[in-house]
């Protein structure tokens, strides 16, 4: 079903086939959608025939094992591209996605296909990956109920942890442990560290004070994203008064969720509700989740993106003055009349001392 | 030192700026080569003038923290392109990684850059990176070091483990705790499943019989890559033949390291000593590894390249015939004189029973 809604925009856009490169150890998101391989190799989609892949000897094995369309061995002495020319009639215009397909590729694919006309089919395909089937919305699900315990267990015991390090290992460790993988690197900003939205986290001490701890794993191939911001030691009144803003802020946002509802107007409503916090607010509110870790819709004050049921989304806003940082993210069902919050671990604030 | 040498290419070339553009989570080698910044944003390198980098607000702080080079924040109203234009002479020709660069970047940059020429500066890169500097060796070395006490450490252990992920979640628990990160996702195959050299750990249970583990971390932003073939079980005469044939040929291939040795031939030679089971070695014998895991020399059958001193690679042959898979990796520097091998857990065949 999902390759066939491909196959319609591609008919509606007179691409004749859809090309998917993967030659990274990580997934290709479109290439695991369409076709359930995580691996590296290429994906091809023609308009009006069955979709293949094409990967090397050695990935043969696996590709087999996973993919649902027919996966075809690429010799070691045979390029790519030739052995996508010998299995497809010849395309006119064939569909890239812009932001991956590298200039040398496409260097190379041209050597194969004179004449070729280009068409970037990234928000296509991201518009299919939108809306979420009922299997999707169950993956997810279960992904979040196990974020949900691993991050709850881990704040639990977080004054066991002696470094940032430290607390991020536990967190990806107990992923791992579920057959499950990280969805992106994740982030335990302590102390003054919360204050980067982007904290990288690697030999820093775990200090007192707001410690932001933005976690997300991908399980059966689809990506879940929390944050979570607790205080080690003993927060001043400020200190409090900043996080029940937060905290409204995000409830406020996810309240607004149901269909129609505009994306650049629920980004409003919790920038509203920072008050005086707004001005350090400096990212985007939220953005859809699934095969990939940023996909549409997106919670931007520019977007125009309008909620539609079973996306799944995150709400995340955050402040980020001088010296502090705090920010609280929930995975977000659309529903048909409202919401389901998919992430359930406490937003009260956790005080821990030490 | 690094940016010289890029900067002496690029006047050869009359490339007038290169650029090296990263919007993934991941690090882009070169960028954190030549700047030590390992996020996203805009590294640009003019000819003869100082490199600098853009990055968004919310990356600011933290490439400030990490960078060598001078940071300019992104406004969020800007684009990328836009602020590189106000920041640099009108340039004729810009070099661009054509691997990593998207047709999408490509057109955005086209837009602000009228009628300029592109090369593409890969090889360029790469041919700097391959011979590693003093301070480099050291942090392979220690890289190297932590990699083969977590490994050896993770084999003692091997038969408390029932599934592949448990083990696979083990080495990067005790990376992480090193405040390292992984080079690529551990493979740990066991069973049947050791004969896919590039198997997908997932939910497998440890199988009896060989276990490849192929496991490599990035200590300070460099990489380490090592494999250990285990027994678990016991194996019958054909499969340690089949063990020592392969440790045979990773043992002859490491005894030709030297400067002006050829790759070709080192290849050929670890071919040759697998004897019967050659036909059943399916990828390169090695690659160097740096600030990536793939990187020059490489040690394929075509290879043109020849060993210089101060290159760091891998050498590792294995088989994968139908129903089992074995591969040794170690990784070597060549000295002034001949090699040094930084990964030192033991080759003798580790078997376990339980």
């Amino acid at each position: 079903m999902k390759i066939s809604s491909l196959q319609s925009e591609l008919s509606k856009k007179k691409i004749d086939i859809a090309l998917f490169l993967n030659i990274n150890f990580e997934l290709n998101p479109n290439i695991f959608y369409f076709s359930g391989y995580k691996g590296s190799g290429l994906l091809a989609i023609p308009k009006n025939k069955p979709a293949f892949l094409i990967v090397s000897e050695m990935e043969t094995t696996k590709a087999r094992k996973y993919s649902k369309v027919k996966v075809i061995s690429k010799p070691k002495d045979k390029r790519l591209f030739e052995i996508l020319k010998e299995n497809i009639a010849k395309p006119k215009t064939l569909g890239l996605e812009g932001n991956i397909f590298s200039i040398s590729a496409l260097k190379e694919l041209k050597k194969n296909f004179k004449k070729i006309k280009i068409q970037d089919i990234t928000n296509s395909c991201l518009k299919i990956r939108e809306i979420k089937t009922k299997n999707e919305i169950q993956i997810i699900k279960k992904g979040c109920n196990i974020t949900d315990t691993i991050l709850q267990d881990c704040i639990n015991k977080i004054t066991r942890f002696k470094t940032e390090a430290q607390v991020k290992a536990y967190l990806e460790y107990k992923t791992k442990l579920q057959s499950a993988e990280l969805s992106f690197p994740t982030i335990v900003a302590s102390g003054k560290n919360s204050s980067m939205a982007h904290h990288l986290t690697e030999e820093d001490k775990l200090k007192n004070g707001f410690c932001v701890i933005d976690y997300g794993i991908r399980y059966k191939g689809y990506c879940t994203d929390i944050t979570r911001t607790i205080y080690i030691g003993k927060p001043n009144k400020k200190e409090v008064q900043a996080y029940n803003l937060v905290l409204n802020a995000q409830e406020s946002a996810i309240k607004q969720v149901k269909p129609k509802a505009k994306c650049s107007e629920i980004y409003q409503i919790a920038q509203k509700e920072l008050k005086s916090y707004a001005k350090y607010f400096n990212h985007g509110l939220g953005h859809g989740i699934g095969a990939n870790i940023h996909e549409l819709p997106n919670l931007f004050l520019e977007s125009k993106d309008i909620l539609k049921e079973n996306m799944v989304f995150t709400i995340e806003p955050g402040t980020y003055p001088k010296n502090f940082g705090i920010r609280i993210e929930d995975d977000v069902l659309v529903t048909k009349k409202g919401y389901e919050v998919l992430t359930k671990t406490t937003k009260k604030l956790i005080i821990k001392r030490r």
